[in-house]
C-alpha cells in the first residue's frame, strides 16, 4: 500500500517539476523579446519556486527525490532502500515525460516533440558533473544537519546552478531524458543526452565520496520527521 | 463576534492581494518598455512577496484563504466548516473587487473598467486546471505536514505558476471575477472568465481526490497553532 | 546605557537601509540602459535583501523600526515605550541622512544634493497611505502571531509594495526626508515630501485601528525573545 | 583528523562559491545582450542562492567562512581559534583560485587568465569598506541572536550589496585575489586588488568595534549546534 503511494508521489512531483521547467522556458522565451538572459531569469526563478513547493509537499511522502541520481546516491549512502530504487526510477522517468507533455498541452504546442537543441561537448559535460556534485553535496549536507532546510537549500542551489554552469544545470537523468522530448527553450538533442547522464552520475558519485570522507562515523540513526529529501517517512 | 473578524480578514487580505496583482501588473507594463517578460517578472515576484506577507498576517485570523477554490476544497476535506463558506466567498469576492478599484485609484486609472484582454481557448483552461491542482496540492501537503511553511510554499508555487502555465495562473475564482473588472496587464475579458472558473474548480476537485488517496487514514487531530491556510484559529 | 545602544542601532540600521535604497537605485539606473522596470527590479530586490539582514541583526537590539511611522504605531498599540520615541525618531532621521550621503560617496556623486524628482498628486498620496497601512498591518500581524517571521514578512511586503503602489512605497517618514536629499533614481522633490508623510501617518493610524478591532482582547503578555520588530529586547 | 575536514570544507565551499560568482557572471554577460543590469541581476541572485546552499551545507562542518575577513574577525571576537586561522586562509585562497578555474573550464574559457577589468579609486575602496562592515555586522548580529538564520541573512545581504555598493561588493580578500585571475564579468585588475583588500579589512575591523560596543558583556558561552557561520562544530 505504501510503496504505490510513494511511487505516485514521485510521479506527480516529477511531472509537475518538468511542467515547471519546460513551461516556464516556453513562456520566458515567448515573452522575452530575444533577451535570453531575461528568459533564463524567469526559467530559473520559476524552477526554484516550484522546487520549494514540491519538496515541501512530497518530501514527507516519498522523500521528494524526483531524480534518479538522488535516489541512487541516497541508496548508496544507506539512506534509501535499494529495493525501492527501481520503482522510483520508473516513476521519475514516466513523470518527467508526462510533465513535458503537460507543458506542451498548456502552451498549445504539439504534444510529441524531439529536441533539436545542441548541447554538445566536454565543457558542458564537465558542467553537468559539477552541477550534480553540488546538488548532491547540498542534499547530503542538509539531510545530515538541517533537514527542515532541504527544500530551500535545493531550490536556492538550483537557481544558482542554472547560471553558474554552462549547461544550465540539468543535474538529473530523468529530467535530461524528458527534456529531449521538447523542442523548446529547455530542450536537449537526444544524442547529447547520454553524455549529460554519464557526467551527472559521475558528479553524484564524487559527492558520495566526499560525504563519506567528511563523515566517516555513522549518521545519527533517527532523522527528524518531515524531512524533505530523505528516507521516505510513512504517513499515518 | 469571531465570524465577522474572519470575514473582515478575508476581505482585507483578498483586497490587498488583488491590489498587488493588478497594481504590480500596471507598474510593470508601464516601466518595462514593451518587454513583457520583464513586466511579468515584476508581477510574479511582487505577487509572491505579497502572498508571503498576507498569509503570515491573516493565516492565524481567518486561515488566509483569499480564494473560493481553497475554501471549498478545505471544506470538502473536512478542514473548514461548511457553514463558514458562504461568508468567506462573499468576503473574497467583495475584497477582490475592492482591491482592483484600489489599484486603479493608486495609478490614476478610471475606477470602473471592464477588461478587453483575450484569454480564450482550451489550452488556457487546461492551464488553469493544472495551476489550481498544483496550488491545492501544495496547500494540502503543507497543511498536513508543514503548517509553518504554508506562506512560503504558496508564494513560491505561485511565482512558478505565473510562468509555467500559459494562463499565468489565476487559480482563484474570486481573483478571476475581480480581474475581469480591470482593463490592464492582469485583466481578463468577462466572457473568458467562466471557462477559467470551471477549470479551476475541476483542478481543485482533482487535488482533493489525490489528497484523499494519498492519505486514506485520518489526519492528525490537532494541528499546530498559527497555521496559515488551515481551519481558522481563534485568537484571544 | 541601554538607550544609547538602541539609538545607535536605529541610527546604523536606518543608515544602511537608506544606503541600500539609494545606492541600488543609482546602480540600477546606471546599468539598466533606460529600462526602468529592470532598474526597479534591482532596487526592489536589493531593498528586500537588505531588510531581511538588517531586521535580523538589529531586531534583538532596538526592535529594528528604522521608521517613525513604525515607532509611533507600536507606541500607540502599547508595544513600545513613548519615552523612547523621540530618541528613535532622531536616530532614524539622522541615520537616513547619513545613509543617503554614504550612498553618494560610494558612487562618486556630490554628497549634498536636493532632489528635483516630481512625485506630486493625490494618487501618489493615496498610494503612500495604502503602502503604510499594508506595512503596519504586516508588522502588527506578525508581531502578534509569528515574531520569528517578521524579517521575511516585512522584506517580502516591501518588494511587493515597490511594484503595487504608484509611489514605489516609501512608507516611512524618515526615508522620505532622506530621499529628498538625493537627486537620483530614489529621490523625491522636497515640496512633495510633506504630502507623502501625512499620507503615511494616516495609513499607519488606519492599520492601528484595524489591529485594535481584530484583537479587542489584550495581546499575550510575554513575546518570545529575539523578536524582530517588537519592544526592544535587552541583550545581556 | 578534524582540522583537515574543516580545511577541506573551506576549500570546497570557497571553490563552489567562486564558481558561482564567476560562472554566473560569464553566463549573465553572454546572454544579457549588453544590458549590464540584467547580467548583474542574474549574477546577484545566483550568488545569493549559492550562499544559502553552501552555508547550510558547510556551516556545521567548518563554520562556512569562505572569507579571510570573516575568519579574522571571528577570531578577533573570540569566536574562532586563532590556531585555525592560517589553515583557513590557505584553504580559502586555494579554493577561490580552484573555483575560478572550474568556472573557466565549464564555460570553455582559457583556464589561466589575468583580469584587465579596471576597478580603481577611493569611491570603490570606500564601497568595499562599507560592504565588508555590513557583512560582518550581519554575521555578528545573527551569530549572537539568530544562528539558524545566518545562511539566509548573509545571502540576502550579499544580494543587496551587489547593488548598493559601487564596487558590487567583493567584501572578501580571497574572492578578490581569485577574481583577479579571471578576465570576465566578475574580474578585477591585479593592481586594484590591494586597495580592495585593505578596505575590506578596515570595514571588518570597524564591524568588530561596533559589535564590542553594542555587546560589552560576554556572549553566551554555548552556541546552539549547527550554527552556520560560527565556531566550527565537530561532527560525529
Amino acid at each position: 500500500m505504501n510503496a504505490p503511494r510513494r511511487y505516485v508521489a514521485e510521479f506527480v512531483g516529477t511531472a509537475l517539476l518538468l511542467a515547471v521547467v519546460v513551461g516556464s522556458g516556453i513562456m520566458g522565451e515567448r515573452l522575452a523579446g530575444g533577451n535570453t538572459a531575461v528568459a533564463l531569469l524567469a526559467n530559473s526563478l520559476a524552477t526554484g519556486g516550484g522546487l520549494v513547493a514540491l519538496i515541501l509537499v512530497f518530501g514527507p511522502v516519498s522523500g521528494a527525490h524526483f531524480n534518479p541520481a538522488v535516489s541512487l546516491a541516497l541508496a548508496g549512502s544507506g539512506r534509501h532502500a535499494w529495493a525501492d530504487v527501481p520503482g522510483y526510477l520508473l516513476a521519475q522517468l514516466a513523470g518527467g515525460v508526462a510533465g513535458v507533455w503537460m507543458a506542451h498541452a498548456m502552451f498549445g504546442e504539439p504534444i510529441l516533440q524531439v529536441s533539436a537543441k545542441l548541447r554538445p561537448g566536454a565543457a558542458l559535460m564537465f558542467s553537468e558533473a559539477v552541477a550534480t556534485f553540488g546538488l548532491l553535496t547540498t542534499i547530503f549536507g542538509c539531510v545530515r544537519h538541517r533537514q527542515a532546510a532541504v527544500p530551500y537549500a535545493v531550490a536556492a542551489y538550483i537557481v544558482a546552478a542554472y547560471w553558474f554552469t554552462a549547461s544550465t544545470s540539468f543535474a538529473n537523468p530523468a529530467v535530461t531524458v524528458a527534456r529531449a522530448l521538447s523542442n523548446t527553450f529547455a530542450g536537449i538533442r537526444p544524442q547529447d543526452a547520454p553524455g549529460f547522464i554519464v557526467a551527472q552520475l559521475g558528479g553524484a558519485a564524487l559527492a558520495l565520496m566526499l560525504e563519506r570522507w567528511l563523515h566517516a562515523a555513522p549518521a545519527p540513526a533517527a532523522a527528524p520527521a518531515g524531512s524533505g529529501i530523505a528516507p521516505p517517512v510513512e504517513t499515518p
